[in-house]
């Protein structure tokens, strides 16, 4: 494989090349293959941008017919038969049966740009500038988002521009089993001098990928959302990451029966990997003037299709989501069998997550790494997460084989082995 | 058409619908059609990411040979064949040929990403926070472009975080003819307590689109160059609208014969339509720590495809960019002569451009919206920009055919004429 | 008494004047008295600026003499007599015995001025731009010190510019009597994404006096010691309320064994009344390069004049602070038996505080100024603090006579059952 | 003279102690007198503090008097004898005459209080967020107030925060003779894509002091005040150092017949030295709600009893200001004569100024730096300004006799003779 120009020319800034330093040229589902034609099993899925598999068919060909029919590409923010169609397959489809009413923003087509105009429009909807955001959670790396992101290898490369207009409180366990955290966050609210400027919103991931599969309890989730409701104050679900099924529902808020007040949404959107987001929002809080919120490319129409596409094929029934769930418990339980043995090695390792949202934490960076790439070695790709890179975390499509699951799980368990005996 | 689900979900952010009340649903080059059939010459282009035309179909091939063969759609930043066909591509067509040695840096696949990106390290490098911008540039709207960017519409929709890192100076122009404006900027610099915090580096777009096709000139460009050199800051150009080939060259400065230190493309650079975003910067300024800024869609595979393909389509020799240049003169012509006419009205007109970014400044706004509404009740989409919208703007796809592109000015003239007679 | 210029021409943000709405005309030691030529016994000494009484004549017969003798008043930072005297004083009486080492800063004379250059110059020191506060802490209100200040009522009234620079942690207490507060912090601290940037200092009151004498423990305040010399963290102590003796030591840091990198001081440090601050620092923390903070009246020599006359006359031994912790035991003992007949009466109070610097929390803003206002009728002149005014608050001089003190916790107790029964 | 002591306890940031490292011990109206005895004429009269002289007799007659009733002297806000009366006088002997109508707020005792408070309050009051501020422009160094101060040293030793909510623009005369600078701020402000956020208000010294004594012209001044008026901007006059008399009115903008919205005082108002300042305002801006801005020392009453006593004396009818415009002449004329000898010697020099506040532009700190430590040799008191401290500046006490303003301006001109032969 022929890797200098890519050495030469890219920036330094690359990292999964690092990890996986192959030149892939080919996927289906959960495989992929390098250039040398060495396949390897996919439980990264594009950092959960994949769902529905690399090259899904079935979404190719609504894309594939599109691009025939000489159908508009690129529309800024025009009307197209495109975007019409994803409109009213969003509302038929995903909204009514759940009985959500939101108006839709159509922002640059990445998952951080979703979060500057969702909290950008908070604060404009409640004239208050402060944003609570949560421990480990990551919101994107554009200087409005970064600042609700707790990362610092990002917070600390702004080159001597602090962020602004977010706190940080401590998510759900982060405390230990004993607190609940949201005791801090009320007796904050409640109090004229503890430093927190009333929030016009919370942001807030059910699940943080990112941040190392910290699951927020449904109990917890549901107290948050009483809390805004008394303070007059928005929720922000960011499902960027969780969303489109990940965690066995469209929306991971569905299983703690929230309704935020604002979502976002990216990743796995347009259900093939295309560059594509959007902000919902409760449509009481749509405070926008024309123009107020731009990009260039917040009308991909590739991507409207292929969206409505997915949502037709993937979410007219509960087909889907159940097997989704099934494979969820499939996955936890064979993570919950290595975290033993990896117990009884001596490392604290336990698992956690929701639907095909999964980790194990295994203490350490270190530790997680020699398993990753061993991973790697015996043909599986596979991130780490948290803040120290201490959980490794499956994010396979939720198309997945049950062979492809299984042998997947079959060689992390046997890497895991190889790497710590 | 049928546009209820559209008004009634999409947020009130949108804009262009409200000028082009209209359903489309097809393209092919310089033409768009509507959901009735009816027909329209294309002067807007996508605001500058249309340069090869609507569904190019030697781009367009590309595309569906590459969705055929299972290529890698989304691969994160992972190393993949699309990804050093294009960079290899980027090398020996445009940079080796111009004399240009850059790294590549692929953020989020926006102009807005991509200008964090560009800022952000410009600060690394200089160990510096302040970043010099004009008066009517635009460079994104996400918070640390945003502070670039002089469009009141988007500062004052923050939501009370006033933007911060930038200072505003006066582009080419600005104060008439009679002033050097750079003359400001070298006071400023040269003194220890005018207030300017000495930038890391200066953005600048050579010609500003949004800001109303403000040409700057060679010589203040080249000054713009020597100043920085003498003063170690970074020259970064935004070509993001006006790169690609829009002012008759790849990019814009190659005019000037300036070198900037850092580049920004995106609009036009994926050839199709799709989003695509990249920084160039000079070696020895790649300052990212592995993984420092990221995002999801950094890897877009059909866009590395579809951009190779077109360069090695249109770049190769310089026969793509002679052709620009007479249209652009085609352009200018017509248009210097409805400015006349208009002057002759009692309007104060005047043509201004570079290559096929070509504007007519009417005076103000509500002239220039007559005409661009009795455009579009003619069959020309064409848009309006500056300040107060007070310019006709001409961004036309590059592929246009003369047939249609003396047709569009024909349809502009026309409907000047009626809309202020 | 007339005050009709007063309300006329005073801006509306005058405060005292509503509680108090008398016009004073003189005063000595703790006694207050009003153009009527009724007296008051003050309680609240100037909010902790009066620790040696109005108009001390020990204190003020060095001033007199002072200015007989035509010393320099006014001096920017000249070199003078007074300063010098007043160094080699402070070297004498207060560092050496306590086996400290500072240099001396003196800003502005405010506690704002100070606090401003402390936490500039721990920024500096550092390289990092982050400063730790706590809940209900107060710092100032100039912009940079308002952002380590937690009271709402300041932080909304900026116009619109967000603070930065700080985050607010918990106080000792703060969460109750199960959790050490200090957890969170440190948790935060060894978490890289946690979202808390790495501080350059923690800046602490050790009672804090606006917040509602919080009062830290000794063991918390040496664990937040240990903590910052574990992460290369610098402790400022503000000691601008709680020093100059008003906790029963010089500095309120002694009791716990502690010693700050950093000191800020101000109000009783002139022993007069007279504007006055300093910032004590570590030698080795000294990075300011010449003139890099300035203020016009950073070198007020009848400050340094009688500053220098109270330290000799009440520092040179241990009688005084001996006495001003009998004194401290005194209230304390009337405090917690007003506080238990308060609880009788179906109120939840309770006593706290540290030497001299002592309250009621009597659970409610209403109550305490019910309690207050009454006192007033009476005869003593007494405030609340606390987030929501919660807290009557004792801050007599510590140069009261007994006779005074006792009248004054009198006047108060029956004053509270007046307000009451 | 021992400064052991003071060499080794005073922070490094001290300045003036290097280019008079003697120690002063006494002072009476232009003269000070060091440890040694010997005397020296004073320019500098406390960077503008000392108007009146040192411990001006009348003035400290009345400090005493005070002292030995046993007068309040430290109040925090109460209303006091003292304040009323100095609201009084400031009412008849000055705002009455000049048909001024303000109110009066009294911030902590120092110039960079009055403005952080001014520019707050002119936001609250306005609903934005910019202050627009002008190159060389000085007011103050805590945040707030450093945003709108133009000077490198301060800003860039903030230890990572950037400043922010000040634009700067072009004072007058900036950009030489030909420009009128408002040009361009009238541009920005009719342009919505110019970069400038809307100002509530601009800040202004009608005289900079710290910049260079850069006098603004009266048209100048009268054109930005319409300016201001026409776009619903409000005018702040910064009088701090141009104040109290020093061009030869009390205020400084009566020249220009303008009248400021908010006017700030500090360094002369008390007329003996001691920290004072208050903002002024036109009742219907005092928008404060009670306690919104506060200080310690907001009520300096020893200072309300000199600066009435001042008011009496010197503003009670028009000898002393014309008194004040007959030096000034005197001054004026002695420096061009010295800029035209040193403009003979080959070095580039001017006079400028207005009323007793001067400077001679040498063009080069090194000169400017010569010259003055050749006075100090020669018994001169005097200091340089500017952005580079070009400019040698006389600030002499308005109350200086004759003899010693002749004779201080002998020993300038033979100073500037031996430094430069």
């Amino acid at each position: 494989m022929q890797t200098q120009t890519l050495e030469r020319m890219e920036s330094d800034v690359r990292t999964y090349s690092r990890s996986f330093p192959v030149v892939f040229t080919k996927a289906q589902n959960a495989r992929l293959t390098d250039e040398d034609g060495r396949e390897y099993i996919d439980f990264l899925a594009g950092a959960g941008t994949l769902n529905y598999g690399h090259n899904n068919p079935h979404i190719k060909q609504a894309l594939v017919d599109y691009l025939a029919s000489d159908g508009i590409v690129h529309g800024l923010d025009f009307w197209t038969a495109a975007k019409r169609d994803y409109l009213e397959t969003l509302e038929e489809v995903i909204l009514k049966p759940r009985g959500l009413e939101y108006k839709v923003h159509f922002p640059g087509p990445t998952g951080t740009n979703a979060v500057e105009a969702a909290i950008r429009l908070a604060r404009v909807a409640k004239g208050r500038h402060n944003i609570v955001t949560f421990t480990n959670g990551f919101h994107g790396v554009t200087m409005g988002a970064l600042a609700t992101t707790g990362n610092r290898k990002f917070r600390e490369a702004t080159g001597g521009i602090p962020t602004q207009g977010a706190s940080f409180l401590p998510f759900d366990g982060y405390m230990g089993e004993g607190t609940d955290t949201l005791d801090y966050f009320e007796k904050l609210l409640g109090d004229k001098s503890g430093g927190l400027d009333v929030p016009a919103a919370v942001i807030v991931e059910t699940v943080q990928g990112e941040g190392g599969i910290n699951v927020s309890g449904l109990e917890w989730l549901k107290r948050l959302e009483g809390i805004c409701r008394a303070h007059d104050i928005l929720l922000i679900v960011d499902d960027i990451q969780a969303g489109c099924g990940r965690t066995g529902k469209f929306f991971s808020f569905e299983h703690a029966g929230v309704t935020p007040d604002i979502v976002t949404n990216s990743k796995s959107l347009s259900g093939f990997g295309l560059p594509f987001a959007h902000v919902l929002m409760r449509p009481e809080l749509d405070k926008w003037k024309p123009g107020q919120y731009n990009g260039t490319f917040r009308g991909f129409n590739l991507a409207f299709t292929t969206a409505a596409a997915t949502l037709r094929k993937y979410w007219s029934d509960d087909t889907f989501e159940r097997d989704v769930q099934r494979k969820g418990r499939v996955v936890a339980d064979r993570f919950q069998k290595l975290a033993a043995w990896l117990t009884e090695q001596g490392i604290d390792a336990s698992e956690r997550g929701r639907g095909l949202m999964r980790g194990i934490d295994v203490g350490s960076g270190d530790i997680a790494d020699k398993i990753t790439a061993k991973a790697f070695e015996n043909g599986l790709v596979i991130e780490t997460s948290g803040q120290d890179g201490e959980v490794v975390k499956c994010l396979c499509p939720l198309t997945i084989t049950d062979e492809d699951l299984l042998e997947g799980l079959d060689i992390l368990e046997a890497s895991a082995k190889q790497a710590l005996s």
